[in-house]
This record gives structure tokens, C-alpha cells and sequence, in this order.
């Protein structure tokens, strides 16, 4: 019997990803600030994916997704449904490998994000900028080209992939006593709460979750998956409803998810490009924006802080 | 006899900075973008001084001048006249040895800039923004408290120091055919061209210089001096006429000024925040601007990329 397409990776899943990217994914730095630390008053170790091949940490779930398939399955390339970085993601791994990428994207979807797509080389599809229209697009794709569909979260490549930089930022940190990512679909926070546990059962996990998408958040407190959350938030790329096996992930490692509001979010991010300097899209504050929330949970803790993504449209600036 | 204070560093000068200057400067990382060595037909490798301490090279200059004066010479302090990243610099190198920085700044001085100067604990002094006045205030800070000038670039201290990021630079990208810096006052130009023909005698030097403030390279095509340029350009880190002595470290080490407008500029620090994800200043930018202008002299070869800051008013961008 094969297990479902979206079953959790085991902490090897994750290991073998890493192998399996080497070549492909760049190992991103870990950057420090005095002045964030002093603000938060945590010791803060910024993992900055924006740096990442693509500019966003989903390179690594897309690459190793698309170099776990046989020759077979990729001989028809690889399909997804993306509001911008997993479909630029999918689109730069399947280039490493030399197949097609059909990407389907909804109206609405970042404009810069949408180029970069373009300019990977994939096949866009347009759709409307709901869940239904995006995978019925995806499936209709599917079915008349024969490729492998990569969903952005809900998938056990995609999720050991991701997991990869919490292996990554383990080693570079020298240790670390809570880690916290932005919490979206979820693929993100599994992996690499699996990936951390693996190595550090003792880690304080947490993710951050815009207040206008908090299904994650919802569906902890109430023990059961809340779907009805109708996104409205700025962070584009935290829209999508967490995935049922994500969600078991989220609860099976004790993730606490902190939300935030979306002007805490982009004083977040005024603080990340000033004192970091780095160009770090609007979701990827959501952490920074939690930290200083909830100063509470991280007095004095060293904390991993991933930084997802890096593709801003520098026209469209939220301040 | 003693030499002059702006006397050129020598190799040696160089070597022992970067071990004054280690227990309190950041080595900052190499980036690399597949997307802009693309868009430049090299290999570049981008030197990230945004991510030194306060935001910018200066440190290393100003934190080996700092730690260079004897406890007699340092008792009264640290003055200098700077539009800003230099006093900025300063002001957190005074801190590290717990003594006092006076920073003349020149009113229009970039206002985070100046708002950075204040924070590091540094005492500030208004006065008019051109070269006499600023030269006269200092003296006059310099009179009345006895504080050690340091000043921005014509000092052999600032430039050994500003001279360890080619140290650097050789070691982490593993040899270059060539190397940019952006040209003002000279002090950066004149202390890398130093340290990395002392590594390595046969790499090609460039500067990049504003057209609006172009005194270099019309200095360098005289054979003399130019003292008349009045500084046109929103690089407000370039505008100072380049020093006698460091005029001739650029003279001596054949060091080539390419001259770009603010327009090449502002579109190169545009690409370098999108692609690079990097938050880095105008001037910072002039380099990315030159390889693109004069892609003849660059192409195929391995290049360092000096990126010089990164403190920048997010609310008062050139786009």
C-alpha cells in the first residue's frame, strides 16, 4: 500500500533530502543584528532564505521533489498551483533537471513573482484567486499533460525538502533553544519541525500566522481544522489554509503559533531591511513581528528566525 | 621626523588592522546571484559591508584608528567631520574603547545617517554643508576639547583600515582578476588598491565615481589635482574631492575611475535589492553600475564587488 501523498516525512526523509538538493540549493547564512537582539531582547539567528536560489526557502522542497521522481515519472515534466515563490520554485528545479514545469497561477498573484516564473522558463496557466479554481486548474493541467503534480505544502517531498534548513541552521547557530517559522500551508513549519525534533527533541517550536489567516491558529485551539477562514491579510504568500497533515505536524510537536497583525507585520519588516539590510518579503516578518510581540516566550533564548523569502516588488512597497 | 597623518598605508600597515580591528569588525560575507553574473557576462562576488557593523566599511577604518592611539592620545577623545557613515563609524569604534566621539555633521546629511550618529552615543555639531565648513568646525571641536582627528579618508589609519576588506575579500572568493570600489573622498580606493596588489600584483583595480562628482577621474586624465568640481549627485556618500594622497595610490596602482550617472545608479540599486536581496545605499550602487556600463572591461572575469553600505531612509527612496 503506498502512503498518501501528503504522509509527514520521517526525520531520514529529511536527511536524504539534503543530499539529494547539495547540489542544486545554496546553504543560505545566518545572519546576526545587535540592534534586533537588543530589541527583542533574544539572542536572534536569522536564517535568510531570501538568499536562497530563487530568493525564497521553497527551492528546497520544489528540488527535492523534482530529483525524487524516476525518469519515468518526470519524462512529463512536473505541475503546481502557486500565488508566486513554490511556482518560481518548481519551475527553477525543474530547469536543474531539464523537464517542464506547468505552473498555474491565480489572478492577483505578486507581479514580480509572477515574472520570475516567466523568466524560469514554466508554462503558466491563469486561474482565479481561489483554492477550488487553483486545483481544479492544476488537475484539469494534470490530466491533459501526464505531469507529476508537486502540491506547495501538502506534500511529503516538498515538506522534507523544506525541512532541510532546519538542519542547516542547527549547524550554523552552534545550538538553539526555540526556532520559529512563518506559518502559512504549513509545509514549512512540518518540515522543519520534524527536521528540529529530530535533532533537538528539548526545542521550543513556533510559528507566526498573519491575525487575517488564522486558520492554523483556529484549528490548534479548537482541536479540529477550521476552513472556513476566508484570507485578508498583505502576506501573500500566508493566504493558503494549512494542510490536514501539516496541521497534524503542528500539534504532534507542540508548535505554538503567535499571530500578528499586518501593521505589526510591516513595522517587522522596516526593522529587518534597516538593521539586517536585507530585502526580505512582507510574510517573512511575520516572525520578527512575533518575537517583539511576544518578547515574553524569548527573553534571553537563542532563536532561530526563518526568513522565507526575499521577491518584493520594489514599486509596491506596504509603507 | 614623523610622516604625514594621510601618508599612504603600506602592506604591512594593512595586515596588522585587520588583527587591531578583529575582535570588534564583522567579516562580511561574499554573495553571489546567478541572475546578476547573467545581466554582467562575470563572475561576481559581491563584498557585503552593508552587513558590517554600522552598516557600512567605514568601521574598519575608524575602529583602527580608534585602537591605534595610545591611552595619552585617547583620553580626550575622537573627532571627525562626516556626512555621515564615517561619524557613524567612528562614534561606535569610540564606544568600543569607552571614550568620547565629536561628529561634525553637515546640515542635509542624510537623516537616519544622522539619527544613527546620535544613537551610538556620539556628540554632535552642526555646520554648513560644504568642505570649508566642515574642515573649520572640526578644527574648531578639535581646539576646544583636545579629541584626536580622525579624519574621513586622508588619514593612514582610516585607509589600513578600510584596507582589510581586500584581505578579506581575496581569501573568501579565492582569488579575482579584478576588483571595484566606489571613488569619494578615496580613502577605500587607496587602501584596497594597496592590499590587494599586495596579494596579488597582476588584479586589475576599477573605481566607480558619480559623474556629478567626477574630480578623480578628471584628476587622474590632468595629471593633477581637481579641486573645482562642485559635487551634483544623489550619491551622498561620494561627494567629497578625493584626497592628494589618495590621489596618488590610485595614480600608482593604475587604478581605472569609470564615471556612471545617478540614473545607471539609482537602476543598478534596484537590481541589486531585487536580486541580491541586499538593502544597500545609492552610492554602494555606482560599482554594479560601472561593470553594466563597461561590460567590455569585465567580461568573463572573476570580480569583486565592493558593496560599501547599506543605511538607507526607507521612506525617502530614488524610485
Amino acid at each position: 500500500m503506498n502512503q498518501p501523498m501528503d504522509a509527514l516525512p520521517r526525520f531520514d526523509d529529511i536527511r536524504d533530502a539534503a543530499a539529494r538538493i547539495a547540489p542544486h540549493a545554496t546553504v543560505t547564512p545566518v545572519l546576526r543584528s545587535a540592534v534586533l537582539d537588543a530589541l527583542s531582547g533574544a539572542q536572534l539567528h536569522f536564517k535568510s532564505e531570501n538568499l536562497q536560489r530563487g530568493g525564497a526557502f521553497k527551492f528546497r522542497g520544489a528540488c527535492n521533489a523534482v530529483w525524487s521522481l524516476s525518469d519515468d515519472e518526470a519524462a512529463h515534466g512536473v505541475a503546481t498551483h502557486s500565488s508566486g515563490n513554490h511556482g518560481n520554485a518548481l519551475a527553477l528545479a525543474a530547469a536543474t533537471r531539464g523537464i517542464v514545469a506547468h505552473v498555474v497561477v491565480p489572478e492577483g498573484a505578486v507581479r514580480a513573482k509572477v515574472e520570475a516564473i516567466e523568466r524560469a522558463g514554466a508554462i503558466l496557466h491563469r486561474c482565479a484567486p481561489t483554492q477550488v479554481a487553483r486545483e481544479a486548474k492544476a488537475s484539469e493541467v494534470q490530466r491533459a499533460t501526464g505531469a507529476v503534480m508537486i502540491h506547495p505544502y501538502a506534500d511529503t517531498r516538498v515538506m522534507a525538502g523544506q525541512g532541510t534548513l532546519a538542519l542547516e541552521l542547527l549547524r550554523q547557530s552552534g545550538g538553539l533553544d526555540a526556532l520559529i517559522t512563518p506559518v502559512g500551508g504549513g509545509g514549512l513549519a512540518s518540515g522543519v519541525a520534524i527536521a528540529a525534533h529530530g535533532i533537538d527533541s528539548e526545542l521550543a517550536l513556533f510559528g507566526a500566522e498573519p491575525l487575517g489567516a488564522d486558520d492554523a491558529a483556529q484549528s490548534l485551539a479548537r482541536g479540529a481544522r477550521v476552513t472556513t477562514v476566508v484570507p485578508d491579510t498583505i502576506c501573500d504568500g500566508l493566504r493558503a489554509l494549512v494542510g490536514e497533515r501539516n496541521l497534524d505536524a503542528l500539534r504532534a510537536h507542540r508548535v505554538q503559533v503567535i499571530t500578528v497583525t499586518d501593521a505589526d507585520t510591516v513595522a517587522a519588516m522596516q526593522l529587518l531591511w534597516t538593521e539586517l539590510k536585507q530585502v526580505v518579503e512582507v510574510s517573512s516578518a511575520t516572525v520578527f513581528a512575533a518575537i517583539l510581540k511576544r518578547r515574553d516566550l524569548f527573553t534571553g533564548k537563542r532563536v532561530g528566525v526563518v526568513l522565507t523569502g526575499g521577491n518584493v516588488d520594489l514599486h509596491a512597497l506596504p509603507w
